[in-house]
């Protein structure tokens, strides 16, 4: 690299350092894969040790004393810093925040926590399988209690709560005050959509959704879905796991996964495509910055966005359809010679407040995650204590989705995420919602035409678009930064609302 | 485990040091499984800089200073070493064999070796392709040069040669002149038994060998093969690769490949069952030694050993087939329809001198083993040139093999052994064929009528036979003394010949 040449040697020091513990983690990035895809069921404690010893090596380099002397020279050098954009300031405020978070927790919470959640998690899949919440309540406890004593350690802004430390893990700068700020109209508006959608006297047929398809003919259309929007299978692969994910080792080598069943291509072809915007992201950050901050990409809430675009506002349009129909028919034949692409289009955007956040459409799911913003939010603060999480769940299910909660195991033990300590991760997946509306209105009024190319097969005009303003920046801008920046404004829940109104209510004869 | 708790601490230092080391290792090993396997073409200069980091640390570990002192105080420590076989002998024996060779070449000449083997490969794939010896020639001129440099480093024995030095890498103790000793007989009575097998005017039809079968019914069909035979799949995977082979990461993950062509289930088959006997070599290990010597296998000749007797002891005899033949009928139908279980199993035992060697017969390919030998050997005591290198194969070729070789790309620069450095590495095959044959016939002796089970699919008791023998002991012998005492012989030729004649001659109408 001849940037590093020109650099000072503290400079030079870092990012030799740092590239050497990104390549080690891109190595657990591996054996994490093939764990979920590949390999054997008696593997699994093997594989353990494994991971365990590449954490460990990789945790002496992410806390390595000298990073703090290396960085402390770099900081107060201006030629390094004076311009925050360029890579090297870059950089620099990425390994200063990561290597923050990493020394702040003592190292008796680090194991009290790994040890707690490792067992919650286990109590979790018991109390899940058994509908026993009460089993499961007093290890929440223990979570939150814990994850306040992390969120003392890495603390928060004085007008911010516990909640944003936590966050600020999985998303640089995400608050709660924030994500309020921009949830609530939404919560208010979507609540007022879905139950006009489901007043309609005409709602769409589910018959697409209905129909039974070979999986090995799923498996070629949504390859060749996939392929035609621009993943790059010379750098990645598509395999299948029981949930669908994005992975890999770097941006040459893309892991994507789907599931199938016979009754629902549709998931099939969402799911595809949702990790195909995840990898199309992937492959497309700067291959010169690999290892470091300016090569890699936002946070979870702007990876959420290119998923997200890719699954609902391409994959979910009209447009799309027009292309995708015949190759539907190529690919199944007499199987869906009876629907048409306006069919398959209703079909795939069929809307129904439902129980479980997984499965949920593209209008109830955000709900969902408000739901889970709000109490995890009160727990933190001490507003609801984990005795009482059934019966706030269940209220807020029938307020926003007008759905009665039958059983815990259908209610709040649905979700993994808290029993992992994964608090302040739920609102990533709105956030990325209403990013991928804003970002793609931006492209639609720069690009034109959008749903014309769509309906040609064109998704390169997109995809280029996407390339230049979210994925070749890398990690330069927060989210926030990165959506005005590229949008002209603050991110707001209009796009998405407009999105979805405009789309759903002819949908629903509305 | 209690039995380190007893052990004095240098003992317990070796063991956690050696097992960190090898679980590193089999890190390393699961990325070269999927980079052969499952890596996307462009992920190949990232995968090659994981390996080479996990490359650095394992060779950290491996030349580690604090081992010659550990060893030097384990050695003198009478309660570890009184008893050879003990658990500590075989691993302070196997810990200083791996750490006198790791420390005895100079950094110098590791690298010097890496650089010119890394180009080497390069230009014998060109040259190859190209059927162009002469540009190669110069290469391996160097490549002879490294490698007497190398064998110094080493040493040998005073009645020894440099060959010794070098074979010693992948076969402890194994020498040129005990290699000579059981070639030279075996080599003799091949041309004769070939030669006869040639003359015969009822040769088997090769009608089986010729049908086209769809790949995946092949695939189901060695499958169910493999796991009939006894290979764990809760502990194991077969995929595809260009050439087959077995890795994995321990005894509870072994990663097995084999091969299709649609005009070869013989070959699918035979690679299968070849890499399923390295595979239950592996599974068989004893679990509570993994990552020590004890716990691994003994070298490459006992490995080949046991994949040649799935392969062939087994998987090419008649009793086989008659448990076979119907299971071949239920996965293809009509196709087999005419075949008789005799017809197949003669099939899979035609005979054809041939110029390759991994595509030769059970009887021909030693005779590609014994010329590899005799010119390496020639090679390393300077009695032989780069320059007359091809003279010398093609006459060979012609004597013991009585083909005559029409370019040296189907000659000597078929296999790509040399151009990484890998002299001495040849006579392991024949080897393993050596003892798969006396194995066998100790096995049957002691079984009584292994083909009265085989023709019922009962091969239980010679897998529980071979754990016992071969896999529970690990490294505790070396290959010649393990072969003493489950056979009560030294190695000799004489059971692969009878077993070859056995089966031959009757099918050749002899």
């Amino acid at each position: 690299m001849s940037t590093t040449q020109t650099h000072p040697k503290a400079y030079a020091d870092l990012l030799q350092h740092h590239r050497d513990a990104s390549l080690l983690s891109s190595t657990a990035s591996l054996l994490g894969w093939d764990q979920e895809v590949m390999m054997p069921p008696n593997g699994l404690a093997h594989r353990s040790n494994q991971l365990a010893q590449l954490a460990q090596l990789i945790h002496e380099r992410s806390t390595d004393p000298r990073i703090a002397d290396w960085l402390s020279a770099c900081e107060a050098d201006e030629s390094l810093t004076a311009d925050p954009r360029s890579d090297a300031a870059v950089n620099l405020r990425e390994w200063r925040r990561d290597y923050d978070r990493a020394t702040k927790l003592p190292a008796e919470l680090v194991v009290e926590l790994s040890q707690t959640t490792s067992r919650a998690k286990a109590e979790w899949a018991e109390a899940r399988k058994a509908d026993d919440y009460a089993r499961f309540a007093p290890w929440l406890d223990q979570i939150i209690g814990l994850s306040k004593r992390q969120a003392e350690c890495y603390g928060w802004p004085e007008e911010g709560e516990p909640w944003d430390a936590l966050a600020d893990g999985y998303e640089a700068g995400m608050t709660a005050a924030y994500v309020a700020g921009v949830f609530t109209p939404l919560r208010e508006k979507l609540v007022v959509l879905v139950d006009r959608l489901m007043g309609s006297s005409t709602p769409p047929s589910n018959a697409f959704n209905e129909l039974k398809l070979p999986i090995a003919q799923q498996e070629a259309f949504v390859r060749r879905v996939s392929a035609a929007v621009g993943f790059d299978y010379r750098s990645g692969r598509l395999d299948t796991s029981s949930h669908p994910f994005c992975s890999g080792t770097h941006h040459a080598d893309i892991r994507l996964t789907t599931r199938f069943a016979e009754d629902n291509v549709n998931d099939a072809l969402g799911s595809t495509l949702h990790e195909t915007g995840h990898g199309l992201y992937e492959q497309g950050l700067p291959a010169e910055h690999l290892g470091t901050p300016r090569g890699s990409s936002v946070g979870l809430s702007i990876h959420e966005s290119q998923s997200r675009l890719w699954e609902n506002q391409v994959g979910r349009s009209r447009a799309f359809w027009t292309w995708c129909h015949p190759i539907l028919v190529e690919h199944f034949g007499d199987a869906v010679a009876g629907l048409s692409a306006d069919a398959v289009y209703a079909a795939a955007n069929r809307v129904s407040p439902s129980l479980i956040r997984v499965e949920a459409d593209e209008a109830t799911y955000n709900l969902h995650i408000m739901i889970r913003f709000e109490l995890e939010r009160a727990l933190l603060k001490g507003d609801l204590t984990a005795a009482d999480l059934p019966s706030a769940w269940n209220e807020k299910y029938r307020d926003y989705l007008g759905v009665d909660v039958p059983s815990d195991a259908q209610g709040c033990l649905q979700d993994i995420h808290w029993s992992m300590g994964a608090l302040g991760y739920f609102p990533t997946y709105t956030l990325g919602n209403l990013y991928s509306a804003q970002f793609f209105e931006a492209a639609a009024a720069e690009l034109g035409n959008l749903p014309a190319m769509f309906a040609q097969g064109e998704f390169a005009p997109l995809l280029d678009w996407l390339r230049k303003n979210i994925h070749a920046p890398g990690n330069t801008y927060d989210s926030a930064d990165l959506c005005e920046k590229v949008t002209g404004h603050p991110l707001t829940a209009d796009p998405l609302l407009r999105h979805l109104e405009e789309k759903l209510l002819p949908i629903y004869g509305l």
